[in-house]
């Protein structure tokens, strides 16, 4: 039985007064006085805490008074209920075992520390009760995905996570080698910065597929929305067309954040305490229908707000800053929003071409306070088209030969999107900064731990 | 509705006559005459492929005679129950759509491949039978693994890929880089061989972890049981020792491949019907109780068996190579086995010292046709006799600091293993090669597509 357990059994009424508990966590606070003390304990199940009350020899017997903040122990006793109370029951202490006291200079202390001095101890952060927060919520939405996607049929797949494709810019990838620098794989192997091009190939035979695991981008920059590691998810879809994507993406995203915050009341409530107005904006997004919106319309629009942006030269053609795609979120549309048709001098070559000659099928979902957090497309079915395009692009045909010949074996069209996972927990958490949603954060020029 | 759905709510006689459908797939056979014909699609959902028939004009109408396999399409139809046949129903072409043919060069024919031939076409040998049911079987079992830990309140977290620490042993680890050679990091950095050391630090607060990511390896060796990239499961549990973590190594494989076998018979049946004996051995290990031995009652059972052995110096202290690992499951114990209490000198330096001061709670557990599958142990949760071994075994402190700190902070002592996932899909499908159970595997001097 965990600390969460016992809050779900309580709010359905079948929580009983006196039931036993054998209890293995941390404690988090301990006040009172020689005669009765209040101690909370937490095992990790959830930010809720289990009130334990020590009385009268029991406090000298197991040394109650100088149990301190981080302490790990196995406390039982029995539960008594208070309805009264600010909380519904408290445990009364039987017997308590210290398993390990903590240094002195443990550095989680009871005060706020700030968000950068967390990062200096990524080891130790998530003993926090907003790291806790942050990572129950993260893991919920991995599994809800996971679940999303094992009930609408679609298979996981490993991509490879090294591969022999520099990924669709250069310079942007890590170069994998071994001690000696004599390539390991007989030539260049870099970190893969997608897998959708594998998922194609097993969308071929399986028809819904799915990614979710680590990529890799080599960038400098320094922005509280960049890793040089993080994780992806990357559904592929044969007989999909760009509609059919887009309605997947809102329905995974919806779904996935609604389930998150019904059983995650506790952890999203605090999130929302810190950062009024989040869980309203997100039952807004659950509530209604996703914008669409054509790349030309919201190209227009942002024209009517230049006076707001660093980048003024708004025109057709241009790829959208981060500014104005949150500006088009936030201040436009007042929410997520799809960004469908972009000019094909801004995407990948890999992407269905429209009949204007001037766009693409490919949709940006961008959302407010991140920007993109999914970027996806219907994929060039046309050998020749695809060909001619890498051609156009001076991309290498050679090494991705297997990825055209997809074309010619009975291919079924498919589309498919990428969604930056600790994007997403940046969105449902509140969180602004990227390298706080993730356990143990890489960027350019450091490695901690 | 997939053909995986139809067969289940046909097994629950629930499919009914007349049904009405659309179904999008792969023609995989086409056979009959002029006047009728039987195409077989499969949609990826299952190996069961559904039987459509085409009479009179529609073969003509629709080309039927002329769709080779491999063909994508889109068919309408009712289904006609056929309890007297061989398959129990079949679809009543209504209409059918081309989407793409296949070129002549189509490597994937009717006939049998060697896995030799099929391992040259990552990209295509997805769409044969048996790559579909190993696919399949791995999704089902990766899902299982999730769902288990789910269940059973693990926080799933995200260890890092990219670390500063070159794994327990030099020159096995491959190296990170940025194209100019020049350290994209600022120091060396590795692609982590194991999660389990960040790992530990969150069972510090959220008590049950379990990682699922890849990991990798530079091992030269060309042996059917490596790979430089594969995926592993590491949980990790604060208050559990030694027999704790076993049981639930046990445990989650049972439940796992209970499930499996379950939801995926069509899958199973036809991996038995190409290596019989495996159902029936996979069987026996979920009905019957883990056997758990100590390595030093391993050594003295293998000394009775030196003739069936390339190393036939059997001793205490020796690592056990494949052979008696394989020998031990497969011969003597027939089934898997854990084997416990190894010499602390070929295992980890974070594993608890038992009190003989020879041996440490370490487990493997071993099963037949792989060998080793889980490896893992009880940490050393001695501040002192950590470092001590650390420093005996000469592996510099300085980086692992923060490990050794772990214990310094309200240490719960914890438990873990590591689950190789290729061979777990290894040992539940029968194939004896570990490239053949990954989509696209990578292995010393060579990376395709």
């Amino acid at each position: 039985m965990t600390i969460k357990d016992l809050f779900t059994i309580q709010k359905k009424n079948e929580i009983t007064e006196g039931l036993k508990l054998e209890l293995k966590g941390w404690i988090v606070s301990n006040r009172g006085n020689e005669k009765i003390r209040f101690l909370t304990l937490n095992d990790g199940s959830s930010i809720s805490n289990l009130q334990i009350v020590a009385k009268g020899k029991d406090i000298e017997n197991y040394s109650v008074s100088n149990i301190s903040l981080g302490t790990s122990v196995i406390v039982s006793g029995n539960i008594h209920l208070t309805p009264s109370a600010q909380q519904p029951f408290e445990l009364v202490l039987e017997s308590l075992t210290i398993i390990n006291t903590v240094d002195e200079d443990f550095p989680i202390q009871k005060k706020e520390t700030s968000l950068e001095f967390l990062r200096e101890i990524p080891h130790l952060r998530n003993k926090t009760n907003l790291f806790k927060c942050i990572m129950l919520i993260r893991n919920s939405l991995s599994f809800e995905i996971h679940k999303y996607f094992q009930e609408h049929n679609f298979l996981y797949m490993a991509s490879p996570i090294i591969t022999s494709n520099d990924g669709e810019g250069a310079g942007e990838t890590l170069l994998v080698d071994d001690e000696s620098k004599d390539y390991f794989f007989k030539q260049k192997a870099f970190l893969g910065v997608t897998g959708q091009l594998h998922a194609e190939a097993y969308a071929q035979s399986f028809k819904k597929v799915y990614t979710f695991g680590p990529t890799f981008r080599a960038e400098n920059s320094h922005t509280s929305r960049h890793l040089a590691e993080f994780w992806m998810i990357e559904p592929e879809v044969a007989f999909y067309k760009l509609k059919d994507i887009i309605f997947l993406a809102d329905d995974l995203l919806k779904t996935s954040i609604r389930n998150t915050i019904k059983n995650f009341g506790a952890e999203m409530n605090y999130l929302d305490s810190l950062n009024p107005g989040l869980l309203d904006n997100l039952n807004k997004f659950l509530d209604n229908t996703l914008t669409i919106i054509e790349y030309k319309d919201v190209v227009e629009k942002l024209k009517n707000y230049t006076e707001h942006f660093i980048e003024k030269d708004i025109h057709f053609g241009m790829d959208l800053a981060s500014e104005h795609e949150k500006f088009l979120s936030e201040q436009i549309i007042k929410g997520p929003v799809a960004v469908i048709n972009y000019p094909k001098d801004i995407k990948a070559f890999y992407m269905y071409q429209n009949d204007d000659n001037k766009t693409v099928a490919a949709f940006d979902l961008l959302v407010p306070g991140i920007g993109e957090l999914i970027g996806g497309s219907q994929r060039e079915e046309r050998y020749q088209k695809l060909l001619d395009r890498m051609n156009e692009l001076h991309i290498p045909t050679n090494p991705l030969q297997w990825y055209l010949d997809l074309r010619r074996f009975g291919y079924a069209p498919t589309s498919g999107f990428g969604i930056g996972f600790e994007r997403l927990v940046m969105y449902v958490t509140g969180i602004a900064n990227i390298r706080d949603v993730i356990p143990f954060p890489r960027v350019a020029g450091q490695i901690k731990m």
